[in-house]
């Protein structure tokens, strides 16, 4: 059957969580396919904010670590991310950026595994895993004196993994190129017969796709705050830990909010029971405040099966049209079209184009975005996004793609940013 | 000469900082001498964040990287901060808390030195350095392989010093506990000759005396945005390095934004050149907007001279006010009465009390704190702290201390939070 924008805007008035786009404060005129780079504003940010800098800030000052539960956030709000991401209360903490977490965790996951006696030495990931990932593991690898490993393909990370002598496998659990997703049970299963410990990165899943960290026997996990948690920009982000390493793990950014007795002021460190150990300096406070509104108001919607069952909608959606109205116009998908490979977005090779087709795009109010070399990235976020959109969103694509505007001299250069 | 309120309001009357008050947004009736913990909030941080939040999140999104300025924040704001400290453009940045600075400080100076020849492999601090700077000092100490030698009193620090062996020498400028003020320029003239290398923490200078990094001879320096800098809680800190070091650091926290071309997405690291290479994840945008707002009010004051004169007569005012007033009340000074030893605050120790004089004085509207295990702490912020305010400030101490009513039983349960 031929989808029209009618049977676009039908799907929207069926669709269950089409009220949950009420709960942000979206640009008018824009269809925003970039809530995996940065979430929208959600209605209650800007109050609560101003809340907590006028009347905690302001006029409690020092005494809200207590009375304003400032002291609490990163337990609580790291409470509420559990429940997305299937990790029990008391086990996953906000704190600090993704990559001062990848540091932490995987740190604490080699010193777990060399404490063992398999004498594995090396830490495998891809080589298309996101960059900031691979750094830190760069630099855990040279300072361990470990190997760094970098698989090109889901098979030969398999064989590499098989083949013994990982420490410790560190995935992105969706890549943030083409949004393939891992079947994280099955690599977390399979690395565990060989003695891997694994690290799971969930920027592109946490709050986009159910997660289910401890059925699907991961050891550790962290994740960014700022994509589809809707947190702001550059928002905390988060690390779990599984309960049976937990006290076994020493991460190296032992900051006095990690103390057992941060108040004692004691001159020796001795790490806070449980996973508040993952935590290092002081919390900060206004950044928190804005990612809980934004958890809260996921959190809201009511489950992430339901998010994920209109998210595959959307993105089939997506790819179906794009592919039949821009055929021939140069696009490759680069995304599996399988449902259980596919994360909440959706990617195009374009050759020679990516970069000028996303710039024309925003021109025309669709905002994606371009990843190096060549990579044209679509993010569908449930709770914002309509299929209406994704309609007119290929239609626009098509109209660049066909008139050849995206060749104009204005679209070309370089500076994108995150 | 007897010092009466009408006089200490007379040098409220001569004081040409007296105007900077109406920059801050105070609660009504309080005299808060706790700044020295957090900062109180400036009149410009609220409306700003709303703009932050309202605008450039909520209608500009992913294109206010640019567009906003936010990928520029931790340079942009570093180069105020160094304004204030002795620093020249482009060497300082904003990120990440104190405590995850003090590791990518203290990681890269230790590198540095074993780099060199001296075979040194010592880390020199004080037992009573912040703890936070200590619990890192004594991760870092573990994985490199080298010993945390902390000194108990400034006399035994330069025998440890002189004795060799110390490849940094890590000290906090001006000591959270007693506010005394080490000489930086000597210190780091005395380490240079035995070939250690300096880390400053300046989380009680930077806005409270005049610092002077280049001039100093220091090599590293640290700091925190939410005390003197009135940056809001947990607001993102600073890192320097000496122009001469910065090429050959490598810090371990090698995170994305602190990669020489972020947006390549290049699957290996290569560190920025220049101090830039001392980020690590994503900026905290809401949050470093904040911080913007209190060193854009501080720098506003016309600089660190004219407040340090201020600040000097306040404390001087504070320690002859309270040691006339309150004597033979079991307070001890535990702060230098010399000028050139004293920070921006003043401590003294009650043997059994001081928790509870804390609270009682909270009660009557003066909040200062308590450290453990014995310590009552002011600080002084000459932007918004009165003289008389010092006057009723004492006042307000004898009367705590005569009536004995600090000992009623709601002023003894612990549990303060910095």
């Amino acid at each position: 059957m031929t989808i029209t924008r009618d049977v676009a805007l039908a799907l929207d008035e069926d669709d269950v969580l089409a009220p949950c786009r009420q709960l942000f404060d979206l640009p008018a005129g824009m269809i925003y396919l970039d809530g995996n780079s940065l979430g929208v504003l959600p209605r209650t940010t800007a109050a609560r904010l101003e809340q907590v800098v006028r009347e905690e800030w302001g006029r409690g000052l020092i005494s809200s670590w207590n009375t304003a539960g400032w002291a609490d956030q990163p337990a609580r709000i790291g409470d509420k991310i559990a429940r997305l991401v299937g990790a029990a209360p008391g086990e996953l903490v906000v704190a600090d950026s993704t990559s001062v977490n990848v540091f932490k965790a995987l740190s604490a996951a080699l010193d777990l595994s060399f404490a063992g006696a398999s004498g594995a030495r090396g830490i495998l990931s891809e080589r298309h895993n996101f960059p900031t990932d691979l750094y830190i593991a760069e630099s855990l690898a040279h300072m361990h004196g470990c190997t760094l490993i970098l698989a090109d393909d889901p098979e030969q990370l398999e064989r590499l993994l098989d083949a013994g002598g990982i420490a410790v496998l560190m995935l992105t659990h969706i890549n943030y190129r083409n949004g393939r997703m891992h079947d994280m049970a099955a690599i977390s299963a399979r690395a565990r017969t060989v003695g891997t410990l694994t690290l799971w990165d969930l920027a592109h899943s946490a709050g986009a796709v159910p997660v289910d960290l401890n059925a699907a026997g991961a050891d550790f996990a962290v994740g960014c705050g700022y994509k589809y948690l809707n947190g702001g920009p550059g928002a905390p982000a988060f690390v779990w830990v599984h309960a049976r390493h937990v006290q076994h793990c020493r991460q190296p950014l032992s900051g006095w909010f990690g103390h057992r007795l941060p108040f004692e002021f004691s001159s020796s460190y001795t790490a806070a029971t449980g996973s508040r150990r993952f935590l290092c300096g002081t919390p900060p406070v206004l950044a928190m405040a804005a990612l809980e509104c934004g958890v809260d108001t996921l959190l809201a919607a009511g489950g992430m099966h339901k998010l994920r069952r209109k998210s595959l909608a959307l993105t089939r959606l997506f790819i179906e049209l794009a592919e039949r109205r821009c055929a021939g116009m140069g696009l490759t998908l680069l995304t599996p079209r399988e449902d259980a490979l596919r994360g909440s977005q959706v990617a195009f090779t374009h050759p020679e184009g990516a970069y000028a087709i996303a710039q024309a795009l925003i021109a025309h109010g669709v905002v994606g975005d371009f990843r190096a070399p060549d990579i044209l990235r679509f993010g569908f976020t449930p709770l914002y996004t309509r299929f209406v959109d994704v309609w007119d969103a290929v239609q626009k694509l098509a109209m660049v793609l066909e008139s050849g505007q995206w060749r104009q001299p204005c679209y070309a250069k370089r500076g994108a940013v995150t």
